[in-house]
């Protein structure tokens, strides 16, 4: 397969002290590098039938979106409040100091439709919980959740053990 | 070509009172129209031989994303700021009532590389403005500017005279 790990930055100490930050813009940067991993996500999303992609703001768009097109088929963004204009569903989150709120248009998904959601980073999961309960609330079945990095030690996967998950790239 | 304007949804009165928005939800969430959509812009990308495609947070992302993969080239991300972990040029711009800062990494473009922006919607052509000049700084060329949606009577075109500016639909 080919080697996306080059393709990623570890960077000391941000957004705060203590904590190793994998940054992924030397990978979008690349132009075979993103395609490559866009093509690795596509192909898990089309093999379980996907008939939407939905993914978070923001960075959840950078992936999402060429997976969608990929496939030609639909796009849901999921999106922090007061940015989406006509009816919504929302969720809150816990974060380890406040919470956070999502929000997806009530008409985003039909009853049945088969949804694989995409974002860039894996860590304890919280963000995708809250966007599988809002799929689900609109009578979505998630039949997988795709990520480039997933960061083992936070235990996201088990926030999400009912369901399919996939990682490029582990650490 | 492919009639995009039925998958555009006005909502009157959002975010405030008076505006009507223009809602670009219907198109994402149909796989053809987003495709088309893309394959429009990329063709445009490609005829100025881009090197490379940025894009604002975080809707810029919807758009020039699948772009820079439907043509294989890099995609760099303008984000707000505290977002990107390396180190950044920044710029200011004013809003109606306060400012915005854009940012984007020192090293995201290489001099002389051509670069073309894309973005969902030309208002006033504020935030594009300021995405040129951090380009610029860094030694790019901005060779065209992609938006799906001209909001018209805003003159946006005006704000970016000196650009090769291209929209999909104009309101």
């Amino acid at each position: 397969m080919f080697d996306f790990s080059k393709y990623i930055a570890d960077v000391p100490n941000f957004p705060i002290e203590g904590i190793l930050f994998k940054d992924i813009t030397p990978l979008l940067a690349d132009g075979e590098a993103f395609k490559q991993a866009i093509n690795v996500i596509s192909d898990f999303a089309k093999s379980l039938g996907a008939d939407v992609i939905a993914g978070p703001e923001s960075r959840g768009f950078i992936f999402g979106c060429p997976v969608a097109t990929s496939l030609e088929v639909g796009f849901v963004p999921i999106r922090k409040p007061n940015k989406l204009p006509r009816e919504t569903v929302s969720a809150t989150y816990d974060l380890e100091y406040g919470h956070n709120t999502l929000c997806m248009h009530k008409d985003a998904i039909k009853k049945g439709q088969k949804v694989v959601l995409v974002d860039d980073l894996l860590a304890t999961g919280g963000t995708i919980k809250a966007a599988t309960s809002l799929i689900e609330s609109l009578g979505g079945e998630v039949v997988g959740i795709a990520f480039l990095i997933e960061l083992e030690e936070l235990k996201g996967r088990e926030a999400l053990a009912s369901y399919n998950v996939f990682s490029i790239l582990k650490y």
